[in-house]
């Protein structure tokens, strides 16, 4: 078991339910892993978004216990279990985080530790708590608008592009798995820890490897749905997930990876 | 019973928590009135702010029954209940609405409709929504922003002085009840609609008008204890509430208002 954060995303085709995937998650929010320093969960619908934060455990928490039971179907999902390394156990310290760009609401959750990391924020984006990661999430907001100004760029594609040229500067003070999403799609990237799994037509059961937990997933799918999970560890027992490469950056988009890339490559 | 959206606000000289109010403020999302159109609610908690929307009517929806029943002490809460008069009834319109300046997060609500409103935003705050309010919003964090740069105001009271700058090229546009805070202290203004009512020791019941509930807060109080509850109307029907003038400006701190102005008064 890892004794650092664990994250957990979801990207899909159509507006899908993560009950039964946060159910496993949030096991490891003090039950079956260490990570009991708050926990927090964002979903877009649409353009809009709800983020749930909270500084109890997501085994106890009755915001978590909400979740579990109240299927909100949502496109992209960023989910994030904490262990403090650095910065209080606050709730301004809980991920995901928030910020908008461009008339949209940007998320972010971090998982691992920077060191010495203060990169130069010019004021547009300041964090509000005391984490390595709120600092990281300014500074790549403050860096992607920059890059397009006021004009947002025409898709993820092109934000994909500027963290290739952002992230390594970061990555250098150390552990950088994050996921980020503004509701059009998913970005991931891995240093440490990730895996993915997509579910498709025709899909089939799956069962939980932190809880004995299955469901028969084609019983409640259409031919065009798809779904993309991200998480720290792979989350079932019996279906096949893919790790990350070390460096790797994954755009996410309808259910798919449709961009891969390395970064800090020459 | 009005046919708008309703504003609920409360600011404490020590953490609080709102269940009572929340409870009979509800039963006007659905029962009682006619503001079924989505609702949300926002706690600070020191910097960290959780934020609760739905779509659903607030009598009804999953996460406003959370809400009546997990008591989340906060010092600063501000809810909104809504009835669609611009913007559809989508997520992203569903107040109250959060953004970051100076390494705080600030949330607003309002009541009322603004016509012809198009104020000249320069892209640091974008509506993420189609709602006037959004927009109001918006220019009010650009103003505040451009008078201080990237310094943030002493205090509270200096944010009060440039909103009764900012306040009247809005409200020539139509009704402006709104909310505002930082989690340091809350600000209201009335064009139209709005109470408040301080509770303070030796502290005694309270008696809900939207429905038969009551609670004796002497049984739950300390003598350092103070809150403020601001309404768009009365939510008790045995206790003492103040009207606000039309235009005027309310800076609560600590359960008291600090201070007070008409804006747009030669």
């Amino acid at each position: 078991m890892t004794i650092m954060c664990q994250l957990l995303g979801m990207n899909c085709a159509t507006p899908t339910d993560i009950t039964f995937s946060f159910s496993g998650f949030a096991e490891r929010g003090g039950r079956t892993d260490h990570h009991a320093d708050g926990w927090g969960i964002a979903f877009f619908e649409d353009k809009g978004c709800r983020l749930f934060i909270d500084h109890e455990s997501a085994v106890t928490s009755p915001i978590a216990q909400l979740v579990k039971n109240y299927p909100i179907k949502s496109r992209n999902v960023i989910a994030h279990i904490r262990k403090a390394t650095q910065g209080a156990v606050e709730l301004e310290n809980c991920h995901p985080f928030m910020r908008e760009l461009w008339g949209r609401h940007w998320i972010f959750a971090h998982n691992g530790t920077l060191k010495d990391y203060n990169p130069p924020l010019n004021g547009l984006y300041q964090p509000v708590g005391t984490t390595d990661s709120e600092q990281a999430f300014c500074f790549l907001m403050q860096g992607l608008r920059a890059r397009f100004d006021r004009q947002a760029p025409a898709d993820l594609g092109q934000v994909f592009e500027v963290l290739l040229e952002l992230v390594p500067g970061i990555k250098r003070h150390g552990e950088f798995n994050f996921l980020l999403s503004n509701g059009q799609g998913l970005l991931a990237h891995c240093t440490s820890k990730l895996w993915y799994v997509v579910r498709g037509w025709p899909f089939r059961e799956a069962h939980l490897a932190d809880m004995d937990m299955s469901i028969d997933f084609s019983q409640s799918t259409m031919p065009q749905d798809r779904v993309a999970v991200i998480a720290t560890q792979p989350l079932t027992d019996n279906e096949e997930w893919t790790q990350f490469e070390s460096g790797e950056l994954i755009l996410f988009e309808k259910g798919l990876p449709t961009r891969k890339a390395v970064t800090g490559r020459a």
